[in-house]
């Protein structure tokens, strides 16, 4: 069974937009079993339009279009249909009358324009609206299955999830597909590539996809099944020889992200932690405090950006500085105990780096970070050189810190 | 002139991706004047793709497809099109010496499977890969213009400056479309519509459109003209109107964002900041850094999570804290003060609020945010209560704090 997804609207072809329904639709399709054929995006004209439909009924057994259902002159989703289909469209009086009642629960008169969303392709069941006024509809059409879907993601996933998706997993026969993601954080893509792909080349089922991120890996392993059993049965034995490859590597199969992981962890075993960022900016604190409850571990972060402020907040000796320069070892192993230490932390990070572009030199080059753990047993440097853009170089750096406080809690040997 | 985009790859149709060529090439080809009717994302399949062919050579006056011009047996573009076409492939010579030229550069022998990639469509144009091995077509069809290019970003855009885009620019006659973005903080999209629409959709020329982000909104304005400078000059009578609605509201119409904004004002200034975080950890100093350059402004940024935190690093005093709460207008303006003074800076930010999901009440709900100034003249608290999840909440935040600072700077009222 093989699906084509229609996005509706001149204005999601705008080079700045992402369209996300279509997203949504080919990930709920992939569950269900259903590969996704082709993606149209296509403006709101009513010729190119009919021929987009006629292409997709054409090439695919599910046809879901989204958008254009609305009541404006350029809603021309349902004359595009239906001329594709060669069918005529009626008035349907019984929801006419639920739009005029839906005007009148707010004390408003319906204007005549709205009429056009009770507009219906002969033959289509009509499927209702939860959060929004346009109706969707759908058509049985020599054996292929046509959805018209409103536009805005909350009307029309409300309708997906509750009259299109229950149809098409009844249709496509239980098939399913099941997705796990492996992520990896401080590695490069292509070294985790040399390790895992001569494991998981050997899998036709499941298929492997690597995507590489700043200092995050991310291996998704989509296995079909005749259940979800199956499936998962399928992705855990390969996941247990990418494990064997990549031994504690892996920080995360549940579609949790570093910061959540670390904060778990450290949620876990009552421990508190203090940073101290440079040219990470407050990036770090920023990640770490992006899910709730991290007040229960990070009691405070310096962002000292001038060497005044690592002076007086943490207590680096400005001779220190001097000596070595502010993007140093030693100006990282200061930061980090004298965050630990104003805080009476369990942890304390120290970051400090050139993220550029401006302040390199032959010495000391863009991307050059050192990282600091300082904890009870002592205090751990990483000197790294990280590639990329200034927003890649940061993003890396706060990774590296975040893996360094993983491993250190888990006992894992440190990285080379 | 009419064009339809084609992006070909079955891992561009994973849930999770997102497809840039197609982007890429619809802004460049709006700024030549040519408006896109349709982009397609389509699998690796012979079948679909030479359909997908036919209905764009049947809808649009020019087709670029990028993808599926490398060696393997799931690149199928060259012989999909053909097949759209009816036209033979032949195998050219001189591509396939060149070929063997570039692998023995580096010392290798070209694999068997690699001649695929010197395969071309019986009269086409042949375009040079100057980043990569696969070299692109380009055909004329009655009329129309097809253009088969690579799809690894860096190879696509170097093919399609150097040889599709003049020709393309050539053909469209010289009429060029411009887009000017203004950008609006701390108003919410529907306030900032209802202010504009009345004047905006006066005009057929410029377009305009409206995206709302957290706490931010940008106004597209793209205007087709017989030149740039026509097309700017159409923009410029509009985005006059626009401004008259909307005074001293617009931070930006080239381009940058606010925190480039605030920073260069400050930076203009000789102004320093000195931050104080809570609820936003640490994103208001990491969204300021984004920039290079902001140690000339940024002295430190104090993320005091705990109560403990804000005693010892701000000077709060407990007992504030412990009569009006973490999250009030009294702390809020302490803590701006406190960073103010620890940092001997021109201007102090205080932030405190509640992101959720947890944490809330009925007298201190979720999205409650007191965001304090402190500055030579004084300190003003600004309450605010921000819909959405944890992230727009904080950014929301962070945005309410850098237009204070904007606003103040540059002695506009203060809002709302």
């Amino acid at each position: 069974m093989r699906a084509e997804i229609l996005a509706v609207g001149s204005e999601l072809l705008a080079p700045t937009r992402h369209e996300t329904n279509g997203a949504y639709i080919t990930g709920r399709l992939q569950e269900a079993g259903v590969e996704v054929g082709a993606r149209v995006t296509v403006a709101d004209d009513h010729e190119l339009l009919a021929s987009a439909f006629r292409g997709a009924l054409a090439r695919a057994d599910l046809v879901i279009a989204t958008g254009g259902l609305g009541p404006t002159a350029d809603d021309l989703t349902r004359e595009a249909a239906a001329h594709a289909l060669d069918r005529p469209i009626v008035r349907d009086a019984a929801i006419l009358e639920s739009l005029k009642a839906r005007f009148a629960r707010y004390n408003r008169v319906m204007a005549a324009v709205n009429a056009k969303q009770a507009d219906v392709i002969e033959g289509a069941r009509v499927l209702p609206n939860r959060n929004g006024t346009a109706p969707g509809q759908a058509l049985e059409v020599g054996g292929r299955m046509l959805f018209l879907l409103p536009g805005p993601p909350w009307e029309m996933e409300a309708m997906f999830e509750a009259d299109v998706f229950p149809r098409i997993a009844e249709r496509a026969g239980g098939a399913v597909l099941r997705t796990r993601v492996l992520r990896i954080a401080s590695m490069a893509e292509s070294d985790v590539e040399q390790l895992v792909a001569p494991v998981y080349s050997t899998f036709q089922n499941p298929r492997t996809t690597i995507l590489g991120g700043a200092g995050d890996v991310e291996l998704h392993l989509t296995a079909s099944g005749s259940s979800p059993a199956a499936a998962e049965g399928a992705i855990e034995e390969l996941a247990g020889l990418i494990r064997a490859r990549l031994p504690g590597r892996i920080y995360s199969e549940d579609g949790r992200r570093l910061p959540a992981v670390v904060g778990a962890l450290l949620r876990e075993r009552s421990l508190t932690l203090a940073l101290a960022e440079s040219c990470t900016g407050g990036l770090l604190a920023a990640r770490l405090t992006e899910v709730s409850g991290a007040s229960a571990f990070l009691d405070r972060a310096l962002v000292t950006y001038s060497n005044a402020a690592k002076v007086d907040l943490l207590g680096v000796e400005a001779s220190l500085i001097e000596r070595h320069g502010a993007v140093s070892e030693e100006v990282a192993r200061a930061m980090a105990e004298g965050a630990r230490s104003s805080a009476a932390a369990s942890i304390g990070i120290g970051i400090t780096g050139i993220a550029g572009p401006e302040g390199g030199s032959a010495e000391k080059p863009v991307g050059l970070v050192y990282v600091a753990l300082s904890g009870a047993a002592g205090t751990r440097v990483r000197r790294a050189l990280f590639p990329g853009d200034r927003d890649r170089i940061r993003q890396q750096a706060t990774q590296a810190a975040m893996e360094m406080v993983r491993r250190g809690l888990l006992g894992l040997a440190t990285e080379a």
